[in-house]
């Protein structure tokens, strides 16, 4: 069997749903068509299968070395890497002036889904390289664009993004590594580094660093980070390497999961960068890479979860014990597991969290496209004010909730959900990282409530809502969805209040009492949000799916959503209307 | 620092909350005194420390190996229990004229709780020795009884469960393994055993397997199950050790955690057995067994939850991140990360799931005690029908909610809780295995709805109401609980409520449906239950600790519990209440 997400789910999801095949008509992809999507989609899923599925438990078991020096990977990783270049994959989203495929990125995210539940530690070392790339291709001169780009996106060079330090994680005003100008314009660079993925490897030529650090004149915290591009090797005029530069690797991380990607502390010791982009707006550049990162983690925890979905259903369907709650007969043949109505609870309740995580990255993939290409300057707007409010969503939101259905994969296989011979236990391990890296879920929470809602009057919140209100009209016009299509918007309203209430107490100046229990808020925001996707996703599958099996499963997956995990907002909500001071007031030494 | 429970937490517990001090006064514990509980339960801290605690990365790290017929621990795993033999421990609750410590099961499982905590891999050894010896010494012969029961209670041999087969995990009555009898009177066993923990080592001189067999004669299913002592060496008349058995190891399972305790395969082929207890009656005798683990594994859980509950703690007491939200001046020093709202969340939550967690067990042990003890009958057999009504919930709570509470220790960390330098994620992945051993939590759940809650016309469940409500009534008493009283009755009446729906629909016949979402209930149930304790607890603090920093983060853990965690069984008994056919409609050509 394979774990990846079916053709069926990702044909539903991208064309019955979000009409990516629709883009073909606009100018920017108006040399693709779907059957050229399909096509793509087919050799991600083969290259995913061949060289991706084949080798991740292996890379788990046998995670990379580090000699004192250099850092080895078993060597499927570098063929499964060189596969995925030569397939095009690392320009997926690049225009052809630069050899780039030109997808559109909800078509592109559709294949990384395959490729991330496939085997997420290989994909990290593309997602760094791509966002590096990106960063370069926007921000750049034209000169490291033309000596950076064209490596990067044939996967001869690899990227990293270098932003901890051993004493400053979250907090990135607080970095110390240094740049001092040099006379030939360029910066020599003292540091450490710290939490630092694809930092040393055998993997590529050589590994192109982002570097986050301060110029002697920077304002302190964050208004005075630049961004630096840091070759660990030096690269010259005509894009030649020449002779290694000071990074150097002090010292390798041991995770408990996404062993296969290496973690690195990097020493910058003299090491020569050429500034990218403005002197101290490094944190704004920065951020394009981290938001799209962002959207990355959503699908790759999504991926993970719905991987541990198709291997517990595999398993669920196949694996005999037990006899039906009435039967008395001890000679009865036993049933498989999926008559269980607990086991499939939990298969039901992966389903709807694993899909529900999926839709809501694609959709967000999905606005990135009409932010980008949309015709009409007013919806490329509404998109990118979308994209903005629902980034630390789509980050947070499957990297809790589809981290869930990975713990629930492993109890439905039981004792062998618990042995590393199935790769349950691996998939958790390997999510576990997601609500962590790249903004903890708790500074995504913050970054909604904080920043992104009250953004510009609470602009985005409108649009929102809107776009929710729209859905919930079309499926009271369905008998199946009107009493969900009622409950959403009791949700919405629900929302609605708890954010007035917690805006109007920041407004009153108490702005700890806010944020205090801002976690909860994007558990509030993203169940809501979910919800929304979900009612839009049944009545879509209603509409174009019919009696099909495919269409009750959307619709059942979908009811379960609104009855077991949609109901947990009104506990969430009435705890952030009386603006709850628990854990606000709890002191220090009560604990 | 150490993460082991403090002594001012178990002496609350014990002492203040449980009064097992009070114990001393009945003739079964006449010899002790609290000095004397208080003695052994620093020695056993000091053995936790120096034994268990000292050597648990390492046996994560280099989990047993098997070399094709024996299986080797590093050595630090013989020295600890050596250590716990040696202190008396592995005959902690057994009588004086067995040189045990006749210690009360309260206290006993106070220390235990502190061996769990530090190293649950070695401590499995343990239980499985002590439960299999207390096995035969109620079901044994005399002669059993003289053979085995010393060694075991030295730890010279130590003992297995022998229940699983390939085949047959929570389907005990698909057994195949068969015991035919012999001219001697014992019995020639055939078949194979799954998950056999401590199934093959080099810990003890021999190895007594208990082991569930049919008969030639027995009846189909459960009621066909008879139980056997299987020396892995034969065990001669005079308890000297006589040769091999046939009992081989065909394989070991590699685990996700818990990792230090071997789990084999092993072939019965032709092994000499004695019949334990009678005929056909093996699964009645290995239930005790069973329901003793089942206390065992959720005080294991609560354990090893607070174990990653203190490292946190003491985590974010020392790292400087971040300022507080108002804090515009980027040169203000750092503060402990202990300063944000949302790690106090995080904190917060694990002290309300864990101490509520270690609270549900040791309440269950002292039932154990009056069940025992008591010296009014009417009061032990109260105390066995609460017992056996709460050992599911006892089971199953601590193991889901406890290890959400290792979730958010490794979140606290942040990428040091996603790394293995750090023992937090190590407690996650131990405790991964405590939802599915010992019957997965769904069974737990069909237990307590199927069988305990019904049992006797729900006399026990009018037991639990009546203590329930003398803590509503003592509670109401104190300003500062009476809200929590208030919400506590509501939500006994709501579990009351459910409890009838459900069983109408059972009793109209629909057992389908009344056990559809049995899951959900336990959650519900255990939620209540622990809130209860919590209130309970608080009582006690406030009696007890008056105007301590410990009585106010009881008090505040009790508010946590009240407002973030007992209004979640509002959802879910609304759920139960309508009957939510969600799970048990679905089909599985939808999946």
């Amino acid at each position: 069997m394979s774990w990846l997400v079916p053709a069926r789910e990702l044909d539903f999801l991208l064309y019955d749903w979000l009409d990516s095949g629709a883009l073909c008509d606009r100018a920017a992809f108006a040399e693709h068509d779907r059957e050229g999507f399909e096509a793509i989609m087919d050799m991600a899923r083969q290259i995913a299968l061949d060289h991706y599925v084949a080798c991740a438990a292996r890379l788990d078991a046998n995670e990379p070395t580090f000699d004192g020096s250099r850092v080895h990977h078993i060597p499927e990783v570098k063929a499964a890497l060189q596969a995925f270049s030569e397939a095009g994959f690392h320009a997926g989203t690049f225009p052809e002036e630069l050899d780039g495929l030109g997808l559109p990125m909800s078509i592109f995210q559709g294949a990384m889904a395959l490729f991330a539940g496939a085997n997420t530690p290989i994909v990290a070392y593309s997602m760094l390289t791509m966002g590096a790339a990106n960063l370069i291709a926007t921000f750049g001169t034209e000169d490291q664009r033309a000596r950076y780009l064209p490596p990067m996106l044939e996967g001869r060079f690899m990227g990293t993004m270098c932003l901890s330090e051993p004493h400053a994680g979250s907090s990135l005003g607080d970095i110390r590594t240094r740049a001092e100008p040099r006379e030939d314009g360029r910066y020599t660079l003292q540091g450490d580094k710290m939490w630092i993925s694809g930092g040393e490897h055998d993997l590529s030529e050589t590994i192109v660093h982002l570097v986050l650090a301060r110029l002697p004149d920077a304002p302190l915290g964050t208004r005075g980070i630049s961004l630096f591009v840091v070759p660990r090797d030096h690269v010259d005029a005509d894009g030649a390497l020449a002779g290694r530069n000071g990074v150097r690797i002090s010292g390798v991380n041991h995770k408990m999961g996404s062993r296969g990607t290496v973690n690195t502390v990097l020493h910058f010791d003299g090491a020569v960068g050429e500034l990218l982009g403005e002197a101290h707006g490094g944190l704004r550049c920065m951020f394009q890479m981290m938001n799209e990162a962002r959207v990355a983690v959503g699908l790759g925890a999504s991926s993970l979860g719905y991987a541990g979905y198709a291997t517990s259903l595999a398993y669920a369907r196949e694996r005999p014990q037990g006899r039906p709650l009435g039967e008395r007969d001890a000679a009865s043949p036993q049933v498989s597991i999926l008559a269980h109505a607990d086991v499939r609870r939990m298969l039901l309740a992966q389903k709807a969290l694993c899909e529900g995580g999926l839709a809501l990255s694609l959709y967000a993939a999905r606005l990135v496209d009409d932010h980008h290409t949309h015709p009409d300057e007013a919806v490329r707007g509404e998109a990118g004010q979308l994209l903005d409010l629902l980034t630390p969503v789509v980050k947070a939101w499957p990297s809790a909730h589809c981290l869930r259905a990975n713990d629930l994969a492993i109890q439905v296989l039981g004792g062998y959900g618990y042995s590393r011979e199935y790769p349950v236990e691996r998939f958790w391990r390997d999510n576990r990282l997601n609500p962590i890296h790249e903004g903890t879920n708790g500074i995504q929470a913050l970054d909604l409530l904080g920043r992104k809602v009250p953004r510009g009057g609470g602009a985005a919140m409108m649009l929102l809502s809107g776009r929710v209100q729209a859905t919930i009209a079309r499926a009271q016009a369905h008998p199946e969805l009107a009493p969900l299509a009622a409950q959403l918007a009791a949700s919405l309203g629900r929302t609605g209040e708890v954010t007035g209430a917690l805006l109007m107490a920041g407004g009153a100046g108490d702005v700890d009492q806010m944020l205090a229990n801002a976690s909860v808020y994007l558990d509030l925001f993203g169940h809501t949000v979910v919800a929304w996707l979900w009612l839009d996703m049944a009545e879509a599958a209603l509409r174009t799916g019919a009696d099909t099996d495919f269409a009750a499963g959307k619709l059942q997956a979908c009811r379960y959503f609104f009855g077991w995990e949609l109901p947990r907002t009104e506990a969430w909500g009435a705890l952030l209307s009386r603006l709850d001071d628990t854990c606000l007031r709890m002191e220090p030494a009560w604990f």
